[in-house]
């Protein structure tokens, strides 16, 4: 397949220079041309017109729980993270491998018109979640999730790595393994998450310090902040790492993630939700740690709207920092293109416009009301635009959404069949 | 016209009550009949089959500037309030009418795509807004603006106010008088605007406490914190009073606003924005005082998107007092519905979803991804919801939008207009 993109106006996310109108010429599932496509020297099979785009990196969500859609604005009254997870986790119980194959289509019809194309998930059954992606076309970094202690991720090992081995290409599909967290998941089982990363060429997700009640139960038990416990296990030396929330480092943990490459994953919506905090972004980002951008399951947003996301993190930022510019709308959209490329180990691949790069593109029109006039391009972006400015979407070369209509995914029929699904979790 | 919606799930928002799907019958400009069609005595001349949809009243816009559309997005990363407003003065000093009238035109339509049909304006050139008000087919009351010294709001008022007055029809148009803030507009033209608001049977609008320095600098040169320096002039015994933003209140100055039966406004993106805070609108509500909700100009937002604003109040509530249910949904809603039709004077017409008053309502398709599956009606709407589930919007018992397309506005020469003209005000 190969596709010209004809027009767009380019913003690269590799630097902050002003985008320019250009021509994307894609070969297969990568960028190959960048410039006017009178010197691009192919045959198209297709031309997109983007006279009235602006055509930027596609999102990348870098936590989320995509089959917790079923549970979306479901007892979502709770007074805090613990009180939730509880109504939540006798429902989780009750899922079979169908009920995830399903949640993970609607979760992956919902990124797509969100722009997001690459997400990293955590949660069970991952061959449904792996086969969900495949028809979508999406792209994402599986987690391998462990939950209790070392017998029990022993047997999650034996009974569900053989079912999604298959397929991790390591391209459209990572598997990383992802320990829930060190209140629900054994240090050895840690240890044993972070071994089996390093053996399937995948990196660790966790959450980690997400709310005060975490760090306060992580000192009594450990006599360690949550980050240092997991350093005193030796996870960061063994595998690289990319930890949920942490809505409350100290300044020694900062330090300490800073020095072994460990990426933030920032999710304003759940933490404002739970009541868990704001993640203080602008300390992160002046350590020089990378961040990334993440909406967690829909259950603690209620959506996967990575739009509405990054909007609130930019809000988020100026306010808890009194100050306008803590992030400006640039650095904003990097945590949720290259910041995220990064935390899941796909920069290479993704998060820019650049020549050789994956084509995971979006096509967003800057001709609607909303984004009129365009002044400045990166707030535009940042805090003018919705998801419905989003037009195209295109991931691996394949346009997978035009003009917001899903091209690999049956919307309709997805929604009919998760309402139906849903009624049978509950009345089991 | 007689309008028929038929099967909606009704959200009346006159209680938390569960709603129930009812089809609403709509005679001219108001709501005659609530149930089942088979008993309504009327023939419709147009049946909306709302089967898929929410019918919710219609958003009320508590305060914005409609006309600084032009400056969306414009020099946006000042550091505060009044340096940003000294990039801005400069920009509305070139303003004409012919500016605020396609200013106007585009913020109606970015109004009605988010399913507001109410607003309440600051700003000059009174009736060339009035005249897009009335073409869109929505509600506003605009606000007389002050902004000096005594002699200037005479001059103002002698020169303003002929234009005006013939568009007020105290229905789909109210004037209200809006002297701009207590560090713009002198003591007395407080005084004569609250006289004049009286006379014209408007109400007093004006921002209030934005910021810690508007505070500082009250208590400097009055003595008083800002809403004791409006008390000390004698405006809340004159007239009924609504105040933007709100952020930096005393305990005493709460209580006084109660006594004095004054509207609150929340502009939470624009308080985040420009880091100014986070206003505490939990306390307000605790002590009685009426809330409403507010988008702020586009040039601080940087949109008039009201489902993005009550998203963000509901995620701010929760994290800023550290409760998740600060604000259940149904408050929230209730701030941009009936709240804010009583700070405008208009909770005998607007607000709920009753026989008797407007027909102002929005159809909300409930059968996208986002809202999938709907376990809660009211979470749903503040959490998962987005401007583009907003399928119809109804003013006056006219439709305005079906399947998101507007029916009395040119979006494409609106926009096109207003780019050209953007042009020109810069070049002047």
């Amino acid at each position: 397949m190969k596709l010209l993109i004809k027009n767009a106006l380019v913003v690269k996310m590799d630097s902050e220079a002003s985008p320019s109108i250009e021509d994307i010429g894609i070969v297969n599932s990568r960028i190959k041309y960048l410039g006017k496509s009178s010197s691009f020297k192919e045959d198209f099979d297709e031309v997109l017109d983007a006279e009235n785009m602006i055509a930027l990196p596609a999102f990348v969500n870098a936590h989320t729980h995509l089959s917790m859609e079923y549970m979306r604005n479901y007892k979502d009254t709770a007074p805090d993270l613990f009180s939730w997870l509880n109504e939540i986790f006798p429902i989780e119980a009750k899922l079979n491998d169908n009920d995830v194959y399903w949640g993970s289509l609607l979760g992956c019809a919902e990124l797509i018109k969100g722009g997001c194309t690459t997400f990293a998930d955590m949660y069970f059954f991952r061959d449904q979640t792996a086969k969900a992606v495949k028809e979508s076309g999406i792209n994402a970094n599986l987690g391998f999730t462990l939950f209790g202690d070392l017998e029990d991720s022993k047997r999650r090992y034996k009974e569900e790595y053989p079912k999604i081995k298959p397929f991790v290409d390591h391209d459209r599909i990572i598997l990383d393994v992802a320990p829930h967290a060190i209140y629900t998941t054994s240090g050895p089982s840690y240890i044993y998450g972070a071994d089996f990363a390093k053996d399937i060429g995948g990196k660790l997700h966790t959450h980690l310090s997400e709310t005060s009640k975490e760090v306060k139960d992580s000192i009594q038990s450990f006599n360690m902040t949550p980050a240092m416990y997991l350093e005193s296990l030796g996870i960061f030396d063994k595998v690289g790492t990319y930890l949920a929330h942490c809505v409350h480092l100290t300044e020694k943990e900062i330090n300490l993630l800073k020095r072994k490459d460990v990426s933030i994953v920032h999710n304003p919506s759940s933490n404002c939700k739970l009541a868990s905090g704001i993640a203080p972004m602008k300390s992160y980002k002046n350590h020089g740690i990378n961040t990334a951008l993440g909406t967690d399951g829909a259950s603690s947003n209620n959506n996967l709207n990575m739009m509405k996301e990054l909007n609130l993190a930019a809000l988020l930022a100026s306010v808890s920092e009194m100050d306008t510019v803590a992030f400006t709308p640039f650095e904003i959209l990097q945590m949720a293109t290259l910041g995220g490329a990064k935390a899941l180990g796909r920069e290479k691949d993704l998060g820019t416009i650049e020549i050789g790069k994956k084509a995971d593109i979006i096509l967003i029109d800057k001709n609607m009301v909303n984004m009129t006039p365009l002044n400045n391009i990166y707030s535009a972006l940042v805090y003018s635009c919705s998801s419905e400015n989003i037009d195209t979407v295109i991931s691996n070369g394949k346009i997978l959404m035009k003009n917001r209509k899903l091209l690999t995914l049956n919307e309709k029929e997805i929604c009919k069949k998760v309402n139906e699904v849903w009624l049978d979790i509950k009345e089991r």
